[in-house]
């Protein structure tokens, strides 16, 4: 693997209420310079929660209004973890929040990046089991409808329009593995 | 499904040279007012291509440097759609620039969001077969490492550190069933 490059300056070039745009100078290995652009990540990142009904094959979606497409996306409660917060904490609070619903186990699948090349940003993907009905009060402008899905279904899922959050279909497949793999397991 | 919201104004709020963000104003259904930001699309999307090999286990990933983590990323080849141009013709000419092959076959599995809330962006997910040697003048700082990775190893590759990207893996994902449904036909 070739050495990192150097970073001779990191600035800030724009910012907003919840975005930041830093400036980087870099040289790499062979000499090359660049100035790249980022986002800059605020905080710790994010969690998005896979809740799993005990026939291990319905998971509960979320509809809800999406600025960046304008319309409603069909996708996994998501939220960001606080600063301090442990992230099983934060994954079991989001889902209170949006789903109604808490979690006896919560297991880290995989901690992913969205982009690697412009932001930093981690989600950390959290299969949510045996579940119990438990509210806690969000930030959402409208209720958020809660969609029954199941992974048997994948393939007429995924071909639906509104789910398109590429999170949320690689957090279905990596739990359709994970039920087949439990289903070996027993 | 809900009523969309009302969007009353859109607002230029910060820019760079490669982002823009916008702060939305809009009435829910129910009455509820919010102010959201969001990074505005330019372009079309980009594609995403996953280089299959005859073997139809083998796929074509590379070893980049990443700014947004600071660190070389294992992710399947990217680029952004030119205006006017068709996006399996971007895919190629993508393929030749970084992996150094062409294909005969192109085909658009799913085009995804990174983050709808948040952003616009769409990512064309393309698989590429019947691979030929030709290469194309890319912007690369430095020669890009191409990364042979197996299908039938998928979870040992998922558990590499290096491969973080979400949209990457979530292709893995779907090459391989797309390669199962073939089997299962012939």
């Amino acid at each position: 693997m070739s050495n990192l490059p150097t970073i001779h300056e990191k600035r800030l070039v724009a910012s907003s209420r919840i975005f930041r745009i830093e400036e980087l100078d870099l040289t790499f290995s062979n000499g090359v310079t660049r100035t790249y652009e980022r986002l800059a990540s605020r905080g710790i990142g994010g969690v998005l929660i896979v809740p799993l009904l005990a026939d291990y094959d319905t998971v509960l979606m979320i509809r809800e209004y999406s600025a960046g497409t304008e319309r409603y996306e069909l996708a996994f409660p998501k939220g960001a973890v606080e600063m301090g917060e442990d992230l099983l904490i934060a994954a079991n609070r989001e889902l209170m929040e949006e789903v109604g619903h808490g979690a006896r186990q919560l297991e880290l699948l995989k901690r992913i990046t969205l982009s690697p090349g412009y932001m930093g940003h981690k989600t950390n993907i959290v299969l949510a089991t045996e579940l119990y009905p438990a509210t806690a009060e969000g930030d959402e402008p409208e209720p958020l409808e809660v969609v029954p899905c199941k992974l048997s279904e994948l393939d007429e899922l995924i071909a639906r329009d509104e789910l398109s959050e590429g999170r949320s279909i690689l957090a279905l497949f990596m739990v359709r593995d994970w039920v087949r793999a439990r289903q070996l397991r027993s």
